[in-house]
């Protein structure tokens, strides 16, 4: 952080007492009015957050997404009046009516904080844990841009990533992963205070949170620092605090600061002012105590809107600085500076999937998992922006490749393979910090089955808009051996029925090259590549376009009797199934059905022609049924968990097979014959 | 521990490295056989298992569900094959043949321990990370039980649980929630054997994990102890570190041990050895090495025989004594130990549900989640095994009652209130622990859209056939304020497709304690019961009794033109609806449907009463509607994230309404008449 001028430094101390208790109060006001929320940590946290945005931050509040601001996460997402107070006296796009609309339909100031819907908010906070693990994501995207566009004289990208969180958020499992990796990897810049107010919704830390959270930190190979007042609006030991984190390159800090939860409330210091509004009358003497009328809401005083409007335009002149800067980079680096600006902007360059793979049914028989490592070779190569890794199952997810093969690591902020370590949960909210930098697109990867340990940060990337590459192999019972606690049934629909969550079970080369191109191309979404460890036969018929109807023939069966849908690794058995039935003279169509969101999409037209009426249909899939009875008569799936023992073994046992799929296409058309109901004419 | 007799120290000393020996060229045997599985941690960790189980560990072989066994978890269940060959040569109910089927269909010795399958598993280990918090569970278990359960002179309960996990285990954020809230209880009889053999699959822990491990361990409350040599067959430092262990009542001990992956393999030392089979080659130089025959395979040396024998029989006499103490400890307190046996054998006291609250339709309007806090007080007054709390939640969730006001913690051992922390995967992860140990049904609860934060956990209830209630609250938008960060869509069709988890969405108090009533009569079956954050009209027609078919009528409307089948909170406002639609002169069936996989258990002429054939069925429920197309022609639901507003506003945005119910039921009367296709009478 560059030091303050002697002007910058007059103005902030002169105006820090009314600034900070005009936030606390203005916290206080718009909790009330919305009759909902938390003031407790707002009221607490304000000196922090009047040192951050009032003096150490670089930002511009007229520009909110200017690629070398400071970001900043409130992971206490539940303290947002705080954060919208600060964005609103900073100049954002937030006036005092949004304030007042805290909490109301279709407001810029929900519930907790939304990336999406509120200028200045970097990523959506509330689940606890996450904001800091996306913070770890947002500083690492700072060290890789950093190390791939700074030039001599240009540093284009130089920002800290700021973080106040609650004990919520340290007490989380995914805070520790994420914290562990950002040790390892000695993220100098991210610095993280520590609302360290002794108080939780069920009451005193006492009851369940007694470690002794700076030495975890320190074991983790952070700096760790304490305020010992952090409710004084003379910021001072706050101040020293900082200045000490940002000196420490080569450690991410952590700031332990005791606060007062609702300081200034007669009941601070309690659970009692953390999740309701405080009522009137004890905002009317916190308002008194200060100095403010206490009949007065939502008022910020003169002195409090002129310091401000200085601070902000320091912003704003800090901003044009840098675009000078760029300008001048642009004149000396034009290809460095059009890959910035492309990367950043979230475009892709002309004709980036010219060499994604395209297979013939003549190609051998490879694992999903084994054409995605092909097709993700080509995409490493086309696409600079893309930087991921696996949690500790490379060899098993195959995402190292010959253009990602240098490891990023606190020697290598150039590497683009990123080792999560044993840590799915951390890996994704890890990327939904690097897409919400701007400039990268993140992957990860691990068995899907152990989605079920990141689903709580998959969602917030759905949530949020992030486009993050969710490579999940050993998809299904087709692992095989290592049994049960490792093959997913459920997985696969609770992906699907997470809104804005694109999912993908491709059967073959093609569809995985289709897979990568449709999630690669969606801007605002994440994907989830389902992906298996068993071969899968390159098959006549499939195709990397027609992925993205979602569903499609594989087969030109005019007039079927039966269409059979498969995904994955299942369609090569309907494939089978299908010229069994030929042989006894039963006419199937063969849909290969990759994305059921993409199907979705489609017009009715096509879904008609895709699906005739009175045609039953047979989904097949190694997955829980639920869910395909939209669009199938009869299924074939799971409804146990798995086996351990060799894959074809444990398909047999579970009656996944080419000859089941024969029976019961048969037993379909024998029930249904020509007039099974239309399940794509629908009476809403 | 009690300490070895000289009779058995000499035996040990004079068998050990033989013993050692053989585990390490049987387990690479057996995994060199079924051609797939981890030789490396069973060769590393053999000295460790050896003293563990020809030493230290209390259990009985012919009986592997003594109730005071030690219990032993092997938290890196990838390593199963040393765990199955410690079991068989303790004299449990595993075969040589058994260990030549390890991986194989049917076995007992599947790919990763699963506890439902094999004798002497505890839990079912193998996703990273949950053996060692289930053990934390087992662990807070006996000191319950030991608090409730033991009179002077008689220590019914008194054993400890030892763990063996590897470095994934301890970089998963799980292990570290479960690990903090362990040093926070002062778990003293917990001891951990960390297996630090720098070695993970992507390669050297250098790569991913280099925090200080034992550090961090300190910073939660345990004991740290070093063992410099764990490969040495020579165990005096492994049993010096495991007797300091035992010293200390106070703290759970992690012993970190510096192991050689694969110790004895050409390859040992890297990550070659972690999860292939050895080769033959490889193999016979192993055991040429140990001075055994290398051309033999599957070889228990006599004199390895004979010290299991003399072992086996020392864990028999131990069990025989505690017999003998227990029928001493029944005839002095008969109702303790009628008590005792009753809940080990998980058996339910008679007519415990006789004080379930019954609610009538003049009741007042209440949320789910407060007659959940009124059934939840009498099952607690019924069940003294009950144990449970909330992740930080207990105001929200209102799981705490008079039964249960006092805290378990260290002062209060007897205490049955848990304070989680905000901890939700541990939190279920020591559910599963609890369950596993016997004697206790554990609950767990937070809001329903963190149950996102605990699949990893919740999935192995399931799968381990555990008797686990997680009681999960603000089920859906219902919540209002907090927003869509806080506001499930996918959680309950990700529950619902997880074979062997009851999934229950209560309308009112009567389903409520129906609900509770069937989750606690299903022995080997964890349950979510999702509750309303805001009121729910107390509904007429609505039965304890009858949540267990599932779904059934609220209304005897017998010639309905449409059914309208909702869930929880939702199911008000069918009712209104059927009351709108029925001034229009439509009929209209109510459909109260708490539970899928109940529903899916009755009869099909149940299931034809209620869903008659030829009319059509529309479900509402504030969830994403995925799967309902199995139960409805017609779905009302989410199909986008939900919003931070008042809940009826949010609901009304969203079109989960009352008018839309009325409207959506008759364009289902017009699409279909009296003619839509069965959804009960299908082709197979
Ligand atoms: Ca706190
Ligand atoms: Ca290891």
């Amino acid at each position: 952080g560059r030091p303050m001028s002697d002007q910058s430094a007059k103005r902030f101390k002169m105006s820090s007492t009314t600034c900070i208790n005009t936030v606390r109060a203005l916290a206080a006001d718009v909790v009330q009015k919305a009759n909902s929320g938390h003031p407790g940590a707002p009221m607490g946290c304000a000196p922090i957050a009047h040192l951050l945005w009032g003096e150490a931050m670089k930002y511009s509040s007229v520009n909110a997404t200017w690629s070398d601001r400071d970001r900043f996460v409130l992971s206490n997402g539940h303290g947002c009046a705080l954060q919208y107070s600060m964005l609103h006296l900073a100049g954002y796009d937030i006036s005092m009516d949004d304030l007042k609309q805290f909490r109301q339909l279709n407001s810029k100031t929900p519930g907790h904080p939304e990336n999406h819907l509120t200028p200045g908010i970097e990523v959506s906070t509330g689940p606890l844990g996450q904001g800091i693990s996306n913070a770890v994501g947002l500083a690492l995207a700072e060290t890789h841009l950093a190390a791939k566009f700074n030039r001599p004289g240009f540093d284009v990208v130089n920002h800290h990533t700021y973080v106040i969180c609650g004990d919520g958020c340290l007490q989380e499992g995914v805070s520790g992963e994420a914290s562990s990796l950002a040790g390892h990897l000695g993220l100098g810049k991210l610095i993280v205070f520590y609302d360290d107010n002794l108080i939780t919704i069920d009451g005193e830390t006492e009851l369940s949170f007694t470690e002794d959270v700076g030495k975890r930190y320190e074991a983790y190979g952070w700096q760790v620092l304490t305020v010992h007042d952090g409710n004084s609006t003379d910021v001072s030991e706050l101040r020293a605090a900082l200045v000490q984190a940002q000196a420490d390159t080569e450690r991410p800090t952590l700031i332990k600061v005791r606060t007062i939860i609702g300081f200034g409330s007669k009941k601070q210091g309690t659970h009692g002012v953390h999740g309701s509004p405080l009522g009137e009358d004890d905002i009317k003497q916190l308002k008194a105590s200060f100095g403010f009328n206490p009949e007065e809401k939502f008022v910020v005083p003169d002195e409090v809107r002129t310091f401000w409007a200085a601070r902000s335009a320091e912003g704003h002149a800090r901003e044009a600085q840098w675009n000078a800067l760029f300008a001048e980079y642009s004149s000396k680096y034009p290809a460095e500076a059009a890959e910035f600006t492309r990367s950043f902007n979230g475009d892709l360059p002309e004709n980036w999937d010219a060499k994604l793979p395209v297979y013939q049914a003549t190609d051998a028989s490879l694992a999903t998992r084994q054409t995605s490592q092909q097709v993700l070779s080509k995409v490493v190569d086309a696409l600079p922006e893309l930087i991921g890794g696996s949690a500790d199952l490379t060899p098993s997810t195959l995402t190292k490749v010959e253009g990602n093969k240098l490891d990023y690591s606190k020697h290598h902020r150039d590497g683009r393979y990123l080792r999560y370590g044993v840590r799915e949960h951390a890996m994704a909210a890890l990327c939904n910090g690097i897409a919400a930098h701007g400039g990268l697109i993140p992957f990860a990867s691990t068995f899907l089955n152990f989605a079920g340990y990141a689903m709580g940060a998959m969602r917030l990337s759905a949530l949020s808009h992030f486009r993050v590459l969710y490579i999940y192999t050993h998809d299904s019972i087709g692992l095989g051996e290592d049994g049960p606690t490792h093959q997913p049934v459920e997985t696969l629909i609770s992906l699907r029925s997470m809104p804005n969550m694109l999912v993908f079970r491709p059967a073959d080369g093609n569809e995985v090259s289709g897979a990568y191109k449709i999630a690669i191309e969606h801007k605002h979404t994440p994907s989830t590549f389902a992906l298996s460890r068993q071969s899968c036969a390159s098959l006549a018929g499939t195709s990397k376009d027609k992925v993205q109807f979602g569903a499609y023939a594989l087969n030109d069966e005019a007039s079927p009797q039966v269409v059979i849908a498969g995904t994955g690794s299942e369609v090569q058995l309907v494939v089978k199934a299908a010229a069994a039935l030929k042989a006894e003279g039963i006419n199937a169509r063969v849909v290969s059905f990759p994305s059921w969101e993409l199907y979705d999409a489609q017009s009715q037209q096509y879904k008609e022609s895709l699906f005739p009426a009175g045609v039953p249909v047979l989904s097949v899939e190694a997955a829980a049924i639920h869910g395909w009875e939209k669009y199938s008569h009869g299924q074939i799936g799971m409804t146990t968990y798995g086996m351990s023992a060799p894959f074809a073994q444990v398909y047999e046992a579970l009656g996944i097979t080419v000859a089941n799929i024969v029976d019961k296409s048969k037993k379909l058309i024998a029930f249904y014959g020509s007039a099974a109901p239309s399940l794509v004419i629908r009476p809403f």
